[in-house]
């Protein structure tokens, strides 16, 4: 069963999934916008006591690793016990290989066994690769190489269907690998674009159970958006504008 | 003593009313612009150590429970404790009902006898009706009017006005009842409009002390506003720039 | 050795430094944006874990008061400790004066010797000046006028540039004082831009070892920006949109 991007997007307006955030304070209002404006339904909660109700009715987990501290660990990792069994779980390793917090704790997070769908750039990728295997390629001339190497090292130890975003975004399962083109290079002068993508690939593994194609959709959404905002865009002020506008007219 | 729209936006530009805001990381950044856009001027603090200080010199408090935990509650419950009798006191219950922690924590803070308006959504206005009346019509066929019975019963119990805002918003107190017609269903698009119509409410009542009158006035500025900036908008992103400038262009 | 404004701007694109941020909730993605739209790094992050670790690769280090609680105390605190000799430091004292959290938490990390750069508003810096030498003028008529003395105060006690922004900015350091015009009413009417001032101080100090000329130039940029983005603004909203395109476009 093969979905394309428009039956997603369709299913998306149709089902309104309710997607649960663990998620940074820089993004909260713009990935809630995001998500908003793609048609899923947003909600950001981090309090344990509440977690297990909150949970039981949402359609997708996305947990993001920016500005973390103890305690939203403790909140990140509450959330991630009493998620359903079959519940899409996306993990944004925001800033892993800059701290040993932050990589050891994506780590973890993916030792659960419970990660759908691991996101990040390059070097996040690569760090977390390195740590799960020492001769993972990191040292590679190439540094899309390097990643992808690392991408499928830790596609095949945790189980997931790893994203690996940047000028060229890659989507890595056990057997298939989509390389995606598009987008513009002032995604890169937003804060948040990546933490946006996480933030939308959990409302497509809410309607798409094949979860590489629902990660390629998903980025696929974010090269088009991002490329048609960039046309109408003077800056990255009025490209943030325009790219809630565009997921809105998708 | 009846005061019109703009004379209470005028009062707001020559007092700049304080509105102390103890609300969720989501919408700080937009409710703070939506009061300064407005004429008010925004603070945000939560620090149980300096809110005595800060809600001496302020003239409204707007309390959300958006992203609530322990730590959050207790902020709250130290403002309301140390809130000066005649300040104004607006309750956003976002996402009463979806949770026990969060459901509670309205109800407790309602039966506080400190606030001034309640302003949710009908679910948010229905589920805290039912835990204080076990009869109050929420099996109603018609949720419009499932709402209004149970915002009569809030609005008698707790002696607040109470306000539910949706496609229609309703204005209720003891003897009183306005419905507002307006806006546009792009608001449903943008995260925390209902979160900004709890705010602009504190700017509101801080310069009418009639708040039935106060209440009203804010929901029909919202609705003015919304209706007005979807005519520029092309999708929810230039939406909200465009509120803004409509709330300043009043 | 004199750098010129558009100097310092290439280098910021140039080097892109990483500007660490431990800020208030209220601004953390508008801040953000401002720093990826002038060509710097930005990274938000308070986790003392991580701290040591982050601020080893950071070239600045942002300090902001604004919605601050003893945890973020204790992270700021955390910050000054392990940040590195040479690092340049920027405070900005958000709401000194206004409560004695703040006053208070604002002398004593003046008090560590290592801030490069203190910016507040008028009252802010009068506050403080007060604190530090209680004849300091700030019964002077003119407010401009208190503020100077007090910023002279500052400047002596702590070793530091004092900026004073406001309708003029000033820059003041030992034996110079630098007087800037421009800008617009309309940056009064929009959350954070006194906290945006003291995110680019800090990407200006990354690349200008002159603080005094470097704090010059990045107020310079607000000014410069602000009055070109109002000319394009229909209001607050607006505003801010155009200017993060005239900060990308510099």
């Amino acid at each position: 069963m093969s979905n394309t991007v428009s039956a997603d997007i369709h299913a998306i307006r149709n089902q309104r999934p309710l997607i649960h955030n663990i998620t940074n304070f820089v993004v909260m209002n713009s990935t809630a916008n995001a998500l908003l404006a793609l048609g899923a339904s947003p909600i950001m909660a981090h309090a344990t006591e509440e977690l297990p109700e909150l949970l039981a009715i949402a359609n997708a987990l996305v947990i993001n690793i920016g500005t973390l501290d103890k305690h939203w660990i403790h909140s990140i990792e509450t959330a991630l016990t009493h998620s359903k069994h079959t519940m899409p779980i996306v993990l944004d390793p925001v800033g892993a290989g800059a701290s040993t917090l932050r990589t050891k704790t994506a780590l973890r997070l993916l030792a659960s066994g419970k990660i759908s769908v691991l996101r990040g750039n390059a070097s996040e990728i690569m760090a977390l690769g390195q740590h799960t295997q020492t001769t993972c390629g990191v040292d590679s001339q190439d540094s899309s190489e390097a990643a992808i190497t690392a991408a499928k090292v830790l596609t095949k130890q945790y189980r997931c269907v790893t994203v690996i975003s940047g000028a060229k975004d890659y989507c890595i399962s056990d057997n298939d690998i989509s390389a995606l083109s598009g987008g513009d290079p002032i995604m890169t002068r937003v804060t948040g674009m990546g933490c946006t993508a996480s933030a939308l690939l959990g409302a497509f593994l809410a309607v798409n159970e094949n979860f590489h194609e629902a990660a390629a959709h998903a980025m696929t959404c974010m090269k088009n958006c991002g490329s048609q905002a960039a046309k109408m865009a003077k800056g990255p002020g009025s490209f943030w504008v325009s790219f809630l506008d565009q997921l809105s007219a998708l």
